[in-house]
């Protein structure tokens, strides 16, 4: 896709201009038009230019967001829902312009069930402030996509992260969502049951449709008991088949692993400069185990077998949360690691996922790729998932780096699909992957686009999104 | 509902007749339409009675699937699947007529990849078939919902069972579908990744889709691999409160329980008389854990803390395959052990599913609308869940009799809906739930219906159910 394929859409001006002066009557000052405002809410992480939209409104509760849905519909003014901003394909762009909703007041704890092991949360809540929030109950929400992410935008998203090998993503986290859809009416897509047979999963169609399909006002979720235990560690591996094998070993061997992260040789070398530390620079895995002391020990030795027969070295694993801290260091730093191996440069993150008897071979053929196109690209995994990114480390300012980049993407997303793979793992499509979807869902996403018209049939849930222009 | 709710639909009987013709040119005697066998093809295990299609084809692939949903189409003519008949809602009754696509012949198992912990199997594949299968593998199909059901079936009502607290439903273990759709093109709703942010999570929607919005041509299944250890025991409680109480003490201490499954006293009671036993007749918890050797012994030991804080008394377990065997036949022979209760009686079983918080309240609640309206009806619930069935004995012969039970199951989804739970945990809505699913989702259901009539605008595809007769 080149950008030219971003396209800047129709806008409806006369709508704009009618339904921001509805909503300053409404919302007063807490609908706002600054550029500086507005393009932050355009913000993007790729090399996809920011589209702004033409207002920012401040709903503080469902009925507002109603108000405000209903409001765009009759001037046929898009809608696009915007969480803290974290998203990397262009989730949060305006291509038509229309009215962002931003729902960072929206930041209520709802509910918490200590007993089943849920709570509800509007959408705006950020998983940090969720955790903080729990602290006190013994339990946890465990879905960590890295950034400090608003529980709407992970949702929207269908995120997931280093713990998704154990604890799901937020496919499995999600019980139900309360959403004000395109007819202006806030559904509820589920009771608070942990498992229903009543009827079409409306939860999971609402979890990873990127605000396509209305915009969430509440999010009900499952938690996990804080483990009594945790063990963390960190092995090398000669080689990324070495690591993949060990890999496979462990998820069939059933060992209930919390986060097995894998660390390619630039990576680690990139960590031990930036961390100053002297880790072998040789691919590596990182792993986290969860359960009780005796658990998290057995669980350890098992890995340590595996790791040795598959030709890892020294596998250190402690319980000692310092230690542990220290041994994971790499990888918790390996972000901004990774930026210092090219000061200056942008890092774009892309995503692709596939089967994990693959993963090694598409990590391979992915690291030759890199050589060959001449690119910066660390490669951090979700190994248990077989999901993987790629740093892309480059100057957004000349064309031809944006070009090289994007050739590499394409191929990037062509090798995991022809591994049985998918194109997006957890970032989600947005604008970025467009092109990529149907490639990957073929008639299905014929399917997707009927879905979509049904219940959108004016397309002014943040179009643009999944679907090209016209949908 | 009464009976009468259960329209006898208006059918297309030129349609029908020439579509029958059609099929017969093509797959000559692998179309049927003896009574015998599209009675059998209309079994249902309800008061609901039997509706018979009007012919029944026995496909052999997908292909087939295809030609068959185009010719119906073509003639405006209701298709069915079938699997193998074990619904329990009329999800297999055919309302308007039409034509009963039985899977049977399509029952490959058509990849194992025993690295990615999955397979691949056409729908008419059942359970014990795929799990023979898969004995040299180490691995295994974990949902067990009693019967020897189809995989196509399963998936299609999402079905669930004793150890869903553990490995979840197939919401949770459907990778990808393939179906052929109104449209009669075969579509595939994702790659085998194990997870995707890739546009419409459309697998889901198909999960429990009850054949509404086409025919499964085949499904990609997560395996798990066989646990090293297994433990089993057998606890009394003083109350169904204390015993609701260790369960939810087991899920809060994060115990992965692989089964927990409760017994009231009127089912104990039987299981005594059938099995020769001499267990209390008090309610009763049955459990298994997964693991390592060490790892069960500590979860056993875990919960028998937590049962000895709860009042429960004697936890017995063991890791011999034998005694497990004799511990558990109580629960084995739980449905034989009720229909002796009243001999002759037909056995009719409904489902709910409430937080597990709420358990107890609702299986109590329900104990004494049972004794005052007068029935006999065991309980047995799959607790660490919150999802109990309730077996109503009774004479489906005698009008009176189904009334009663007909009221005692809308009393019954009233209570569950009340305490925030579902109309059904793994049963399906069907035909015989479908008063309940508006009580249950609201405005959801216009969504359901919006969804049905974009991909299935005739109301063809398995009509009459999960939605009334028109949709």
């Amino acid at each position: 896709m080149g950008l030219s394929d971003i396209e800047s859409g129709q806008r409806n001006d006369a709508g704009i201009a009618a339904v921001i002066g509805v909503l300053r009557q409404r919302f007063g000052d807490q609908v706002q038009t600054g550029e500086a405002l507005r393009a932050q809410h355009a913000h993007t992480t790729t090399y996809i230019p920011g589209q702004l939209p033409d207002a920012v409104v401040f709903p503080a509760s469902a009925d507002d967001v109603k108000l405000i849905v209903r409001a765009c519909v009759d001037h046929r003014v898009p809608v696009i829902p915007f969480g803290t901003g974290t998203s990397l394909e262009g989730q949060v762009n305006a291509p038509h312009g229309g009215i962002s909703i931003d729902t960072s007041r929206m930041d209520r704890v709802l509910e918490v069930n200590a007993e089943d092991l849920d709570c509800t949360v509007e959408p705006g809540v950020t998983r940090e402030q969720l955790n903080t929030h729990l602290r006190d109950t013994g339990l946890f929400f465990p879905i960590d996509p890295g950034a400090n992410a608003s529980i709407g935008g992970m949702t929207a998203t269908r995120a997931s992260g280093t713990n998704a090998v154990r604890y799901g993503t937020m496919r499995e986290n999600v019980i139900a969502v309360t959403a004000v859809t395109a007819s202006g009416d806030e559904i509820r897509t589920a009771r608070r049951a942990r498992k229903s047979s009543a009827g079409y999963d409306l939860t999971r169609l609402f979890v990873g449709s990127e605000g396509t399909l209305g915009v969430l006002t509440s999010v009900t979720l499952r938690l996990q008991g804080i483990p009594q235990a945790i063990s963390g560690g960190v092995c090398p591996f000669p080689s990324v088949e070495a690591a993949c094998d060990a890999v496979v070993m462990t998820i069939q061997m059933g060992i209930p692993v919390a986060r097995i992260e894998l660390l390619d040789a630039l990576q680690m070398k990139a960590c031990n400069a930036y961390s100053k530390l002297s880790n072998p620079e040789t691919p590596a895995l990182f792993l986290e185990f969860h359960g009780t002391e005796a658990g998290v020990a057995e669980q350890a030795a098992m890995f340590g077998d595996i790791a040795a027969e598959c030709g890892g070295s020294d596998f250190l694993w402690t319980t000692d949360p310092e230690r542990r801290t220290e041994l994971w260091k790499a990888r918790h730093n390996a972000y901004w690691a990774a930026l210092q191996l090219r000061p200056g440069a942008q890092g774009i993150s892309t995503d692709v996922c596939v089967p994990i008897s693959r993963l090694a071979e598409c990590v391979v053929q992915t690291q030759q790729d890199i050589a060959t196109a001449g690119l910066i690209a660390p490669i951090v995994g979700h190994a248990g998932d077989g999901n993987f990114h790629v740093l892309v480390l480059m100057d957004t300012k000349v064309p031809a780096e944006v070009a090289a980049a994007e050739a590499f993407v394409g191929r990037l997303n062509a090798r995991a699909l022809a591994m049985d793979g998918t194109c997006t793992g957890e970032h989600g499509i947005g604008q970025g992957k467009r092109p990529y979807l149907s490639l990957e869902m073929g008639e299905g996403v014929s399917v997707m686009r009927q879905i979509k018209q049904a219940l959108d049939p004016l397309n002014l849930m943040n179009p643009g999104k999944i679907f090209s222009f016209d949908h």
